[in-house]
């Protein structure tokens, strides 16, 4: 496959100009650009620039606003309930776990709902933020359904994500996973591929077991230790969902085939304020003891080192970050047709 | 196998009396036997009144504070640093969750940590707590090692379960999971039974898969989606841990073998005031109309109902406490002898 290898600064402003074009304040169309590059650096790239396309449509559609604007439903020291008002997912992501971490430094923690939003992209990208800030960060948001109950073999629950994030000497610890065994993602690349998928990974529209990734795509993705990914994805609706007064489960709007109704996709965040507790840097010392007793455990045949959730996305985006990106042609295409529609000198 | 059917109330209250024979005072000491009793309730009986051996072991031998005693060491509208200075850890579970309650309920959310506490039991208990008064309540502990992180076959996370909890229409959804695949009591159970395991349960102590649950039982369980469950026990780790001052890894005292020095175990709780972000009954609501919808998916082959989060607890819990707890032989006859050795009288 031919690949071209672009560098991360130049992508993030191309992407920028793009969603210029579609009334996007500069400083806001900065932030999409920025979340959707970062995830390429991570390696994450189902949540990367391959999803221009589908965020401009959106736009192009006025589906959703394109200036971000919020109200504040209520407000107490350790809480918000805020409504996105269709704003672009990311950026009330940013913006809303910053307002998180500032009131947690005052309060010692908080805990933020939004609802009335949409696909805020790469959930590791806001609890960074929060760790960066000396914070424990978690986010999660809601999706449309893809995951069964345990017990049913119908999507109810989307692959609905969660990032956890704590500061360390080095770079931050960052969990951010799906409640399923594999992101839908995989399944697409094996039918492109016209590869097997493994058992486990997904059930058929009928609920069988299958290895077929096009049967899998039009059934469920298997939640991970069965009853308890079921129970984590639906804890994740409830909160997202039904706390924040967003859609939650099939009600959620589909970002890929309705360009007529919101999506209403809810998020919480949350951050806790280390400094309430103990001196960050000693936090941090405790941390990468932890680390350090990790990393020299004897590891499994064919190992060759343990990784901390997020090292890997971490050291992949620092060497991304100095060599480029490597983008597959198709993506490539893409974009470079995104510019021709949208006026956009392509410079990539 | 021999059983006996008890009442839930006189098991508590026997329970309650031995505890007492160990400096317990009467009110602590019920909380105690409530919540070992609750366990039995509810059929996780690996974490019901079978522990009275040790607990009354544990006080006999002063290693663990019979008398509850806390240290805030700090505290600030959202949050709190609590020393348990080796209290019984049920009493300063129930207790430190009813002052995150009252504190949410003041802020709209609370985080505390917890530090050099003991075992606290089933953590389905203080959320519980939680959802009766309106709140999501969560909590987490960490434990001894019995999970290697990814990549090694070295426990060093111990199976930190975590609970959350929401209230409903009816009684409250509530997932109270550990980040295995199993707990270590189903490797025992098959052990004691000679019956073989099946694969993906565990590891043995040199990393190889294994069916034999003796050989389980002295390597590792395995985590639930693999990096994400080690992901899981880890963070629960560096908050209950790393964040509280509690020890956390293999750093973590035995509460089986070890009467010398106190466990310092570490726990974290938190709760969001569901009034700060919509009226309660309107959640309520919004859960039941979640609950419905999943009620009548259509089931997999052999399932005659599709169940919430803890339901299944629930519901065992209200038919045990009618109907009486089934307690083995085994566990009988252990309950008659603490009587004899702490004379107390016996009379289940």
């Amino acid at each position: 496959m031919k690949t071209h290898l672009i560098n991360w600064e130049p992508l993030r402003a191309y992407c920028q100009r793009l969603l210029q074009t579609q009334g996007m304040p500069e400083d806001e169309a900065l932030i999409v650009a920025d979340c959707l590059v970062e995830a390429d650096l991570c390696g994450v790239e189902s949540h990367g620039v391959s999803r221009m396309t589908i965020y401009l449509k959106r736009l192009e559609e006025k589906v959703v606003n394109p200036v971000y604007r919020i109200e504040i439903e209520k407000e107490y020291p350790g809480s918000m309930a805020i409504n996105a008002c269709n704003s672009m997912g990311m950026v009330a992501g940013k913006r809303i776990m910053q307002m998180c971490i500032d009131k947690a430094k005052q309060n010692g923690s908080c805990f933020i709902t939004v609802s009335h939003s949409n696909h805020y992209g790469m959930a590791y990208y806001y609890v960074k933020m929060a760790a960066e800030q000396n914070m424990i960060g978690i986010t999660a948001t809601n999706a449309p359904p893809n995951i069964a109950p345990w017990g049913s073999f119908q999507a109810y629950m989307g692959t609905n994500p969660i990032a956890i994030s704590a500061p360390s000497g080095a770079q931050p610890i960052i969990l951010d996973m799906a409640p399923s065994v594999v992101a839908m993602g995989k399944l697409i690349l094996a039918a492109k591929l016209g590869k097997p998928i493994p058992e486990g990974w997904a059930m058929t529209a009928e609920g069988q077991p299958t290895t077929d990734p096009n049967e899998g795509m039009k059934g469920t993705v298997l939640p991970i230790g069965g009853p308890k990914g079921y129970g984590i994805a639906l804890f994740v609706d409830i909160l997202c969902g039904a706390l924040s007064g967003a859609y939650f489960g099939p009600h959620l709007g589909n970002m890929w085939h309705d360009f007529v109704n919101p999506q209403n996709v809810g998020h919480i965040f949350s951050c806790i304020d280390i400094s309430k507790f103990l001196p960050p840097e000693d936090f941090k010392k405790r941390v990468d003891q932890i680390k350090q007793e990790i990393k020299v455990l004897p590891k499994n045949p064919g190992v060759t080192e343990i990784f901390m959730p997020g090292e890997i996305e971490w050291k992949r985006a620092a060497d991304r970050r100095e060599k480029g990106i490597t983008v597959p042609e198709t993506v490539y295409e893409e974009l470079k047709q995104l510019g021709e529609k949208y006026h956009t000198a392509f410079d990539l």
